[in-house]
């Protein structure tokens, strides 16, 4: 299979990518949220419903946020992960919503913290609200999640919910004070994202076993699949960071680059890079001084070491791990859909 | 009695108080420190090892914040309330160090939010780490707080508390909202100011009632205490923010006006004020044109309509609620404390 890697000019570079398992699944969302159709509208109703407040402007901004058409990927893998696990209640659906709070919180922490103007293709909240409010409405949906939790009245779920919480903020540190360094490691990269990104991912699979009262194995076969997925979702963000392909998602193409954050394809190209390259790394994302071209530059550098298709099959990596954690799972539907989202993840690459 | 509140260079007014009720206590915090001195140690060893991280920068920032010498006021009065039920377990240590913590990240995301630069004498965490990081530790510290309250395991306590920090952030929403505008109302502010401050305050008194299994009314009684102490606590603190008392305490005069914060001192003499007055009050704080002399000014038209003296007083009336609330319990030293509390909370103006 031949993958295309666009520059923001539109520029493209053709890679041929080896060892290639599976086949892309263009449906595989679809196909888990077919499958859950009808909890994943309660789902949106509880979330409709539990973000609103006296003080207009909390819906008003949480309101943009939601809205603003992210894939809710963390609360569709709890409902799967349930599904999977035989449960037949409907615990699974406040507990996802719980979910999907944490995750806006930290959304809109995130842009603060990155200062960033567009997400999925609209102004960020604090573009139009300004900083203050997107903390004080981070903050709230926060508490919101533990409300949805206390409600649920599991301290099972609240302690996997409120460790994986500390963990993001965590992996949010880590990842800022990793900012600007060019000689950060592979392994630091990973604890990185394993906090920020893939903690969420992991409890929100795992919870589906809670509900369902499954024992410890399955508990933690599904931890380990949605952290697998997650490190293999967030090495694909940051590799479609530096593509064209990124522009189609909405979101703007060197986003990453622009704010010296230092990602995989990053951490790979100065490594392999000669001492001039690294010092043209050092000048863009340590001393933070770009120029016209340097984004192209810094891709076609990318490409020179094969940084971006690295990253790529490492991802497959994590994938692989994360389908293989399945393998405890009988056969069923929620199954097969819960694989197809590796699939999805890693192909949405291309 | 006489008070005197100054103004930031020093020229003084001295304004007499009328209907005072009860003396000045100003050890009362002192004898309630003594009063719970073992536990009180027990609660800083839990915050000192309960806030430390593989990344060195979160008990650093958390550390500098912590370190700075609040008061502790909210674990103190946690640890008291229990003691008051008559509680004798430990589980209340580490619900204090929770309460602590929430407080602090509400804290971190204030100075943010207010771009303040002082607390305590001390440069913000803001100014010496930055918004981004002061952004995330308070994000950590708050789930930290969920950790300790779900290792305590009381689903009571966790809904009291979850409950508690949803009514803070929309405290703090609305208080952005009412930022700038002269024409807020007393209601607008009580609110505010209910919710951002009075409602940690209840909180954390009312669970010093569950830990010790007590009925209904009287954690209903704890809960009414801290409402009302808190509610007078922060219309002092607002007051004292006019006042070079608040030199004393570390912290700048004047930062409320700075930020075109409307609090009750601002509220009164606003709507006792000339329509020169008026006009005056709307730059300042509206269009924040602030000049040389301004804050002076505003100082003498707060003492010309008894604006600050008048928000001690109806501090005084929210501390006679809180005094009351306490009737249903018997007579102890914790209750004599809690009592005095009160009264250092307001006689703190002077």
């Amino acid at each position: 299979m031949k993958i295309r890697l666009e520059m923001g000019d539109g520029v493209g570079v053709v890679v041929t990518l080896e060892g290639e398992r599976g086949k892309p699944q263009p449906n595989a969302l679809d196909h888990l949220l077919a499958l859950v159709a009808d909890d994943f509208d309660k789902v949106n109703d509880v979330i409709l419903k539990r973000m609103t407040s006296d003080i207009d402007l909390i819906p008003q901004l949480a309101g943009h946020i939601i809205a603003s058409g992210g894939k809710r990927l963390r609360p569709l893998l709890l409902l799967a992960a349930a599904q999977m696990c035989g449960y037949s209640g409907d615990r699974h659906v406040r507990l996802a919503a719980s979910v999907e709070f944490i995750h806006t919180a930290t959304l809109l922490h995130d842009d603060v913290v990155d200062d960033s103007g567009l997400r999925r293709g609209q102004q960020t909240a604090n573009v139009v609200w300004g900083n203050q409010a997107s903390v004080l409405v981070g903050d709230f949906l926060f508490s919101r999640a533990f409300q949805l939790m206390v409600e649920d009245g599991s301290l099972s779920v609240l302690a996997i919910l409120s460790n994986a919480s500390a963990v993001i903020a965590e992996g949010e540190v880590l990842q800022l004070m990793t900012s600007n360094d060019t000689e950060t490691t592979e392994d630091a990269y990973l604890k990185v994202i394993a906090s920020k990104t893939a903690a969420l991912f992991a409890s929100a699979c795992r919870v589906g076993a809670v509900v369902a009262n499954r024992p410890r194995a399955e508990e933690e076969a599904l931890d380990s699949f949605g952290r697998n997925l997650g490190i293999a979702f967030q090495l694909v963000d940051d590799a479609l960071d530096y593509s064209a392909r990124q522009a189609t998602l909405g979101k703007t193409v060197g986003d990453d680059f622009r704010e010296g954050k230092i990602t995989l394809p990053v951490v790979l190209a100065f490594r392999r890079g000669s001492p001039e390259e690294r010092t043209f790394w050092r000048r863009c994302l340590e001393d933070m001084k770009q120029e016209d071209g340097d984004l192209e530059h810094a891709v076609s550098l990318m490409m020179a070491h094969d940084s971006l298709r690295d990253t790529v099959e490492r991802a497959r990596h994590y994938g692989a791990i994360a389908r293989d954690a399945l393998a405890i799972f009988p056969d069923c539907p929620a199954k097969r859909a819960l694989a197809g989202v590796v699939d999805f993840c890693i192909e949405r690459a291309y």
